[in-house]
């Protein structure tokens, strides 16, 4: 395993959107506003403006079991989480709505590849060498961490000492502090050096950037120790992100990898795609799976995990004419809130809000198709339920990318974490296909006839080859492929040293004496004409990557407030197509008459495909409601004696708790259209007759 | 790792439906057919009564891109396989299916559990100790062979070759079997002694039930070599089907597995999910995901694969009360093919068609919930396409099964490589969750207040406390432990002793010489009364349990058929509702009048759910149909000169390649409606004008 140097930190980031924020960096907000460190996160409100505690819609969300640690009874393993009930259908809907928004839409090549991948395929990417975090190992107590979190915890624990030290803070507990400082070695209230804060916000500003021995140094001069045992680290080790294990019986080490993200398969694939698609460009394929890093020290929830749901595309484009977008015209109005590099170099976070086409025209935004892209994942995301005021797209630093790569936005969601990178959206340029290509051979390149055929005017050699055999015998070969090789720049000198001397001396490296003579009865060097009918390149990739698990969760902060009143409780304003469950289904009792319409509601909902559960417990009836406000689901069907009578029935809106009152013709139809997205809650409530008379306690 | 006797085969069958076929038997038909082996195959043919090629389907399908070898350029890997954009839409549409028809149809609760899993659960399991194959390494040519198959292969092929002598074959092309015989061992025209065809006819009938050891005496004794060398194989060695890794940076040596079913993580949450489902019983959870085997020797193409997609059913039951299932009676009239265990034994394939309710109330199905998920299964094995004739349900013979199983059945398809077991289902009584509470402490079980109070009379024991303590010092609570744990047969024999002697003797490992003396003072034994409001049980398991790639290949091979005609072309015949794409698009040529009318008809039929394609190529429309037929397409629409003038549209289906023709309105809402299944295409065909004009080649 190699030193982790720099530039793979960026290719990395080029590899996936994952790589970057799921291994390099933190994800925090302050993380991506160099030069200089806001080590004061900004609030995150509800839609009521309240503040949101994280642990109260943690415990929410994992007491309704959207989602549960992994293995939980056996002590849990971490970094790995299970989907329940609602996390389950919630991520159902998400993924369907993307195949819809992309697959469907835009008449993408979806492509299901398999997770264990060979060594090879790897080594070639560059993962098996390069994608790595350093890691620290405390001699003591065996605790092994992230050098660069290390690094970074320590120096903010400092700054923050500082600035205590400076009064900018207020009214300390003291008995409290007392207990914190016995836990800690790092001091509360500790004044620095000026030069020396300088310093550490500079370290800071660059924590992504440091390499295994850079980092070893810092731990040095900078004093860090292990934190529960105060001993000095073992100097930082790379440890590879990628699950290893064997695949076959006849392997006696590991071969083979668990992919650390989707786009290889898709690359791999790239020649038949191609073929079943008429051979006809662009186009992009599309991939919806499970990809796995090992992550050192898995911490924030289902942020960092060890095995995640990713959905990429890999769209193939000809990387001349400017990449454009035969699209592009339908979105280029669409305004963006976009934090651009030379914002961010200058140490502010406030982003530009832009239209797409204006930010391509201005060169803000590389090319078309890129643009394309962010205005699409705008859509997307915004479908979900995120909220459009905690959504920006953030701009690569220059040292983020790859050196290949021409430009990389990341659709950032604010939570209470900071700004979490959720979407990446990245021009790989033709990277990926030319190391494949390189390694194996295979012809991954896109062959096109010219419209008009190209004349090159060029230097060609012809040899006399009746004579080169005999003369050069078993080095005729060798001597024949040393010319073949010559560049048009040596072949034109050579041409004129060829008139002026009669003879010339070619590089033939393992021959005679590494030069060859040759004399003009065996070669001619002449400028021809060559027409090439067919033109042969290799697409550049633009690349929008979803970390599905990061998307559900910031969407769940987005959406998630608590309704005031008695026993305040959460709700989970989810909108009707992504929400797990679309209708509940409520009977005012137990009472044997509710059951044959509950049973006929059932039916008939299922078959105009929308959703539906039935709670028939004891509970009020609003409990029941309450406490379906917290699973999201956006409607209730009430039965009551009524029903019984006249077959109507009370639809009830989540966000509002307000009622209508008709037909069960007239509900089930306005369920659909409200869950098909054709009409808003607004619209029914208009066309029919509101109803306040039940009670709901 | 330990060997891996004949129980393990049997819970391993039971573990899932997999497990057993994946990994432990072979799913030739001739394999279920105790006693004897039936050698000839039946033969598969298409629904126009014609021999299928296995060859030219299988073609067809990796041409078309249902499926491609995965990583084909770096050599490919063996037992690995891509979905391509037809096969991957096909699989949405079959999970899509399979969430309606299931999880949604019976307000099931799916969980998504991560597939890397901790060693330890797999050791409870019984996976990590069991869950092997046998394989015998060349030692001269290093390779590895499955030990079962081996031994079948040979004796398949010298019973062959026992046939061929006894004049059961006819004109052997004598220079071809001249050719053979230089590459194989075994010649191609040898008669064997009538009693050792009985010998190895009989081992072949157990071939899945013989251990290492036997593997290897069968070896020895019937003198097989190493096909390849001729040489004698080292033993055969337990080899450990699940895939290993490393979790986590300070493992130092690996820690965990990915799973082989999505089985264990819904039972890791039983106790989550009965919480979730307001500890009302019976639920079932199900899941939907990736699961990993490392096969020996994969082969068969996509029926024997290393990573595959599952879905699995555990449904949660009372074992108490015979195991009723609600909703049996809506299914109890549903005739099935049912081969028993008996039929089995008698050497016959030959299944019967029974109702489920006969099944169940005549004992052959063991219970109804059993009997009710098979009729669910063959639901939506044909709402997928399978064809009814080529579907049987198989009962497990009594050594397939675990010690702890009650019934067992697999869905089988029959396809070119016989009888496939793609659907099990089985009753796994209380094992897994028993085996894990027992683990953990977990208490994974029901609490039920009683409707009627239990009241147990039983012999309960008072100790005097007060005298206990100074009397046995440190050992008192020793002691007291022992007391306590005193059955009620032991309790009454003392309490009888106690009467007559006044003091009693109590085994107490530990305590003193292991036994202690307590006079009467101390203790008191009497039968009384008690009575118990609340029943603690462990839930039995009915599972069913999916292997969505076998299905899937299944599927195509019974959809698959050849049209006649010139240049006869493959159709898939898939229904509407699981075909890759529902409508394709023709215009009559690339004329610019065609395309606003593509353009509108694209959207309409996307904003009303229906996938289509557009093929706007040069070729024929005639051409562009059959290309589609071979995708399997159901639905084509052309726009001509006639759609330009008056706004109607000619609609074609796949199967009868006839048309009709109407107005815009009328044929998107007939598309509609066949995608849906709520017309077929004969209602569709009465109700509109047929068409017949238009030139197709």
């Amino acid at each position: 395993m190699r030193a982790l140097p720099g530039p793979f930190r960026a290719l990395s980031t080029f590899s996936s959107h994952f790589t970057k924020s799921f291994s390099t960096t933190s994800f925090c907000a302050a993380k991506f506003q160099p030069p200089k460190l806001d080590l004061t996160m900004a609030e995150f409100t509800t839609r009521t403006g309240n503040l949101l505690d994280r642990s109260v819609i943690e415990s929410t969300l994992r007491r309704r079991m959207f989602y549960t640690p992994s293995f939980e009874i056996y002590g849990g393993e971490r970094g790995l989480f299970d989907y329940g009930p609602p996390g389950c259908a919630l991520q159902a809907n998400v993924v369907d709505l993307w195949r819809k928004h992309f697959v469907l839409e835009e008449d993408m090549l979806e492509v299901d590849c398999t997770m264990l991948t060979p060594e090879a395929v790897l080594k070639t990417s560059g993962h098996v060498d390069k994608f790595a975090d350093w890691m620290c190992k405390d001699p003591k107590s065996g605790e092994i961490f992230r050098a660069d979190h290390l690094v970074e915890g320590v120096l903010e624990d400092r700054l923050k000492a500082d600035k205590a030290a400076r009064g900018q803070t207020v009214e300390v507990d003291e008995a409290k502090e007392a207990k914190k400082k016995k836990k800690s070695k790092e001091a509360k209230a500790e004044k620095l050096d000026d030069a020396l804060v300088q310093e550490y916000e500079e370290t800071l500003a660059k924590i992504d950037n440091y390499g295994g021995d850079e980092l070893g140094e810092l731990i040095k001069k900078y004093n860090i120790k292990g934190p529960t045992t105060g001993v000095d680290l073992e100097p930082p080790k790379a440890f590879n992100l990628m699950f290893q294990t064997q695949i076959g019986p006849s392997a006696d080490k590991p071969n083979g990898y668990l992919r650390p993200e989707t786009a290889q398969g898709q690359f791999l694939n790239f020649q038949k795609l191609l073929e079943f698609n008429q051979q006809s460009m662009p186009f992009a394929s599309a991939s919806i799976g499970k990809s796995f890093r090992n992550e050192i020290s898995p911490r924030s929830g289902l942020l960092r995990v060890r095995e995640f749901l990713m959905a990429e595309i890999e769209h193939f484009v000809d990387p001349e004419g400017g990449k454009k977008h035969p699209r592009f015209d339908e979105v280029k109005d669409t305004k963006l809130s976009l934090l651009n590099r030379k914002t961010q170099l200058a140490g502010s976070t406030k982003p530009d809000t832009v239209t797409i086409g204006d930010a391509v025209s201005s060169g803000l935004v590389d090319n078309e198709t890129l643009g394309y892209f962010l205005v699409r994942i705008q859509d997307f995301l915004l479908k979900l339920g995120v909220d459009h005021s905690k959504l920006r797209f953030r701009q690569h630093m220059a040292n983020e990318m790859a050196h290949y790569a021409a430009d990389c936005w990341d659709a950032e969601l604010f939570t209470t974490y900071g700004w979490i990178e959720c979407v990446g959206c990245a021009d790989r340029s033709a990277y990926d296909l030319t190391v494949h290509m390189n390694k194996t051979g295979a012809p991954l390149v896109v062959r096109e006839t010219r419209a008009q055929p190209l004349v090159i005017e060029e230097y060609q050699i012809d040899l006399e080859r009746k004579k080169l055999g005999p003369k050069f015998r078993k080095d005729a070969k060798a001597v024949e492929a040393a010319v073949d090789a010559l560049s048009q720049d040596l072949r034109e000198k050579l041409s004129l040293e060829l008139q002026q001397n009669g003879k010339i001396e070619v590089d033939t490296p393992g021959v005679g004496s590494g030069k060859t003579e040759l004399e003009k009865d065996l070669i001619k060097i002449e400028k021809r004409k060559r027409t090439e009918y067919v033109r042969e390149y290799t697409p550049n990739v633009i690349e929008p990557s979803f970390g599905i698990g990061r998307i559900l969760y910031s969407v769940m902060e987005h959406v998630f407030w608590t309704r005031e009143g008695d026993g305040a409780r959460g709700v989970l304003s989810f909108p009707p197509t992504v929400a797990p469950t679309k209708v509940l289904l409520v009977p005012l009792s137990g009472h044997q008459d509710f059951k044959p319409f509950i049973k006929k509601l059932t039916a008939r909902l299922r078959r105009v495909g929308v959703s539906n559960k039935v709670d028939d417990s004891s509970a009020s009836i609003g409990k029941r409601y309450a406490r379906n406000d917290e699973l999201g689901t956006p409607f209730g069907i009430t039965i009551d004696f009524q029903t019984v009578k006249d077959n109507t029935l009370t639809l009830r809106e989540r966000d509002s708790t307000k009622q209508v009152r008709a037909s069960e013709d007239d509900i089930i139809g306005a369920v659909k259209s409200l869950v098909d997205g054709e009409e808003t809650w607004e619209d029914v409530a208009k066309r029919l007759p509101a109803f306040e008379g039940q009670d709901l306690e």
